[in-house]
């Protein structure tokens, strides 16, 4: 696979030759991971059904631990660096990410320091700080971040686990699809696609490599105002975008990571984009039929999903509800705009 | 066991000799149930275990089919009408039942009016008409619901589905705890005490059933305005109680069922009395961290289960999160009270 670079403190092979970043991979950190995530529940929703036209198989990752499927790949990369005696990590992230490494960090004991943007949503990082990590907040774009993290690399010596590189990461952040793939196939279905946010691209890259050989379209969905993967492969090459604000905040870095983009240009059949008001409406939707609380990030998911079956004759199509750490003045004022709208 | 009647259209022993109402009847009413009832996920959460001082197992059936465990013993009823040859049915509920009973009714072809207080949920009265079953609305207590349903009976032919004597209802609801333990054991953990909300008493009637001999304490919750179980167990028999207003709609039931009392009076350890504020507060907390939308029945189960650990030396507690089934302008009016507060 041509372009994929291995930094940020990962290893490419596994011990038993199993190149990481492949479908094998992915099902090695899998067993890696067993019953220390939570196995979250596929479900199902006759209205969100109706809604879609399309049997849609809503992967609650917002059930997670940390509250988001970020804590898959962040166990495997802080293992892996516990294990070769590291002094501490440092990652940027806008939240779970951050959320993830603070609380597999504490796991093993280990030091971790957390860069988030500025304007990171505040019960964030008040995760982290519970977790027993330091926290250090930089501009509002990835770059500033990443140059923080630079430092603290040089400074103290930590170690980078970079949230889109790390092959651990994105295998990791795979199995949160292997695992979707499994409860559909036992409880008799089979998706026609898979339906994942894209922020630094982490989950659809791990989806591109869960689901190789598989025949499921993957699809990747954005935020109209951060259109990043888009962009990217429109250009050919990882582009850092002019932002517009969004609420989705997961899916706010500007760029997408060099590996997921060439996850993505491989094997991602569509990127679709959401208007900010589709992702209000997708999160209350979600709220008020599924009776799960997601982020905006997941709900942009959703939101391309529910448009999915019609664009690409999906009967079957799985949605990454990528994690449920939300603001409750967010929620608050989203319903209490549908109250006003009636 | 004396005192109770098998009445509403029910048997009290299965065909191969084993009596419906014991731990072996429930065992086979999930036997019966496998496949048309979701496994709904039992959870556990850091911040809700920290606040109990217990942990926590939270057994979500808010995102069971119909939106509430009430659709377990719904089914079983209204397989066992058809057979016999029903000609239709009717119910009186506060609504989890009655949209159960239009779900199950709908799925075998089978007319159903189901009979609801005048000030029901008006999502519980759309989901019934959504279902295609006839809604009748009568007064606000208990006795005015059963007239209704005596005269459609009496001049319509229609089989009585009562939501606390019928014993297919009671085995049935009583699968949500089996279904629990065995979640739990799975999980390698055991219960020491089990917290069901109680309204009519179906929940807590089917929890006795399904902990006999598994030394795990029953704990009931209701709302402090209406002690329709407090109060009965206080008197020896049920007694219709003075009901003050509750945001707990579901728990409405001014009188508990005979069936569900004798139930009750043997194994009940403790029945705790829950004050509006604090089943709000606990709506609140479900939302917040357990990302679950419930509604107040489910979070007055919760409210009592953060205080079952100190009171009853608790380590390990079961809770039924009974539905979701929620207006969304009470979650809107909710957060925005707590938005206020801060």
């Amino acid at each position: 696979m041509p372009g994929i670079e291995t930094s940020g403190g990962g290893v490419s092979v596994l011990a038993d030759g199993v190149p990481l970043l492949s479908y094998a991979g992915v099902h090695d950190a899998r067993r890696r991971l067993e019953g220390r995530v939570l196995r979250t529940p596929v479900l199902r929703n006759e209205e969100l059904d109706r809604l879609a036209g399309a049997r849609l198989w809503l992967k609650a990752e917002n059930l997670q631990r940390g509250g988001a499927f970020k804590m898959r790949g962040a166990l495997l990369a802080v293992e892996r660096l516990v294990a070769a005696g590291s002094p501490g990590v440092v990652a940027q992230s806008t939240g779970n990410h951050a959320i993830a490494v603070a609380l597999a960090a504490r796991e093993h004991g280990l030091p971790a320091v957390l860069v988030l943007p500025r304007d990171a949503a505040p019960t964030k990082v008040a995760s982290i700080r519970r977790a027993g990590a330091e926290v250090r907040q930089a501009g509002t774009m990835l770059a500033e971040r990443v140059a923080v993290v630079e430092e603290l690399r040089a400074t103290r010596g930590l170690d980078v686990i970079d949230p889109y590189q790390n092959p651990d990461v994105v295998a990791g952040q795979g199995t949160a699809t292997a695992e979707l793939l499994t409860q559909v196939a036992s409880a008799g279905g089979r998706l026609d696609a898979v339906v994942l946010p894209v922020g630094g691209g982490s989950a659809v890259a791990g989806a591109c490599l869960a689901t190789r050989g598989h025949g499921i379209e993957v699809v990747g969905a954005e935020p109209a105002a951060v259109p990043a993967l888009t962009e990217a492969l429109r250009a050919g090459r990882p582009v850092t975008v002019a932002a517009r604000p969004t609420i989705a905040d997961g899916l706010r870095p500007d760029r997408i990571g060099q590996l997921p983009f060439d996850l993505a240009h491989e094997a991602v059949a569509e990127v679709m984009t959401v208007e900010e008001e589709d992702i209000a409406e997708a999160m209350r939707l979600t709220l008020c039929h599924a009776r799960l609380l997601v982020e905006p990030a997941a709900a942009t998911a959703l939101a391309a999903a529910l448009r999915v079956a019609t664009r690409r004759r999906a009967q079957d199509v799985g949605v990454l509800l990528s994690g449920g750490n939300v603001e409750m003045s967010l929620v608050s004022s989203l319903l209490a705009d549908e109250d006003r709208r009636r």
